[in-house]
């Protein structure tokens, strides 16, 4: 039997060979309607696209890899994700660039990621929440654009971010302003950059001040959150302020306040960071600091964009913070 | 200049060229450590993958894509899509196969989920939340093989699911053994077979009773459970009972009962549909079915792999609904 031509695909689909070769390779400018009838008449001729012939001539895959590395059900927890998800594909999708994302939790996932990679299925890589030294991000880079949102400690990922040290400063210096005598703060991991900027913010302000019975540390969860803030009130009962380096972590710890029988801001005054929709949805509404999140989005994608584009080195990217007064404060 | 060979890589990581091309065929009974020597060895060596050859012998890119068809900002909201993802991915991972995510909100996003496909980036294709006639179901359909989670309406594509004309019998069976006279419902997208067959589980009790101002639609969201509610209040003042199709619509009907000074259970008793987490969250706690989403996850990733390890054919899964009663009626 004599295999299927692309002209059997044309004929079948009622179109020229020129929109059938378009639509083999993804341009844009092609209907929606052109495009169905080309698939459908691929798959009624039997017609086998030589995709590795394709590979090979065009290289790219069209797609983009969100490297997430963190645990399964943060996804579903922290909105802040929902919103670079959504503005990362939507840049992306501009060019006509497919997001998919795969979440890393432990190593079986690191080499699953580094094979499909290595596979030739993504032309670059975002990470997001990626951890000091993370081997698989090394990794990655040697074998496409990497870029990061937030800086990666330890690594030269280029990255867009927020200023996490100048908002941690801010909030401090605020909580201070306000007359807070004893203020106390819950960060995210010390391996993040965000997790040890904040702090180093915090730092800052308050120097000697800053003792360590003052500080807790969280992983980011809302549940991380509660457990420092408990801990915190059993090291510090008297404290009267706490900056929590992040809204979700801050809900957790205004729960944990409500459950000891101290009022906010009256008894302790709390301030978030992200400025997310939890920040909102809290009672009281959340005083905390803005990072524009679709920005540092939009700012990482350009990056990446530029790399997959072949420039040789990007830089960094760094957006200032601004203090949102609500009524936790 | 030679151009290095696999036993260039070989050498410089110092394992055998056995090894070498374990990893590169993604075997999984390789250490972490033999993996990344590899990895960083042909980095450093420059070795190039012949990935087409590869992946002519295999066929297989090694992963299976979740498709998610619905707004960006849903995936963030409902936790069911959590439940789903984790379980997926976990069962694909016993498999050594990865689970990558892509979301399809518009016509554009459509057609590159089908170039991705086409282009050979998955081997198998799991829907989620896919509306009756999607042309991108069918399409799909003709290049791997494809399950859904959740029957989807028009299409004979293998899923598994939970019986959903039961759940609305069972909950609507409830209220009325609880003696509520006027019960009303939210019903998911009537282009689902979650939406219109638990909407026909609650036609079966109440028979002629189920008439159309005690019905209004939703979307999932919890803003559209808010705007069916309103709605229903307004067109049905006297209304006593309402069942939601989903629990995260049901938070936000009981949001719009209490801004309409309603209270639950005592004026108005409310159902919902899922025992999500968000049963558990809302005030009160949610009387609900529970439909056994992990159980659902990997019945329809086993459909999955019998159909990429060429069955010809699977039979739909339709799992058993419980009634959970919490105090919300």
């Amino acid at each position: 039997m004599k295999r299927p031509t692309i002209h059997d695909v044309a004929a079948k689909a009622g179109v020229s060979r020129g929109t059938v070769s378009r639509v083999l390779n993804g341009d844009r400018y092609v209907s929606t309607a052109s495009q169905l009838a080309v698939e459908r008449a691929i798959a009624e001729t039997g017609y086998v696209v030589n995709r590795n012939a394709r590979s090979l001539v065009t290289q790219r895959s069209g797609s983009v890899l969100l490297v997430l590395s963190d645990p399964h059900e943060r996804l579903f927890e922290d909105p802040n994700y929902s919103v670079l998800f959504r503005t990362a594909a939507q840049r992306l999708g501009e060019r006509d660039i497919s997001l998919v994302l795969m979440m890393v939790a432990d190593d079986a996932e690191r080499q699953r990621v580094m094979r499909y990679v290595q596979g030739g299925h993504a032309d670059g890589v975002f990470l997001v929440s990626t951890h000091a030294g993370d081997p698989l991000a090394s990794a990655l880079g040697d074998q496409v654009p990497v870029v990061a949102q937030g800086e990666v400690l330890g690594l030269k990922i280029p990255y867009a971010a927020t200023d996490e040290r100048m908002g941690g400063r801010q909030m401090t210096e605020y909580l201070v302003s306000r007359g807070r005598k004893k203020i106390a703060t819950i960060t995210g991991p010390m391996d993040t950059a965000a997790g040890s900027q904040r702090l180093e913010g915090y730092t800052d302000v308050l120097g000697r001040r800053a003792s360590k019975k003052l500080i807790a540390h969280g992983d980011w969860s809302r549940s991380s959150g509660h457990r420092a803030m408990t801990e915190l009130l059993s090291r510090a009962p008297d404290l009267d302020a706490v900056f929590v380096a992040s809204d979700l972590m801050a809900a957790g710890a205004l729960a944990a306040l409500r459950e000891a029988g101290r009022r906010v801001p009256e008894d302790v005054a709390v301030g978030g960071f992200d400025d997310s929709s939890v920040a909102l949805s809290t009672h009281p509404p959340l005083t905390t600091i803005r990072q524009p999140l679709a920005d540092i989005a939009q700012e990482t994608v350009r990056l990446l964009l530029a790399l997959i584009d072949g420039a040789g080195s990007v830089e960094p990217v760094i957006l200032p913070t601004e203090l949102i007064v609500r009524e936790s404060t």
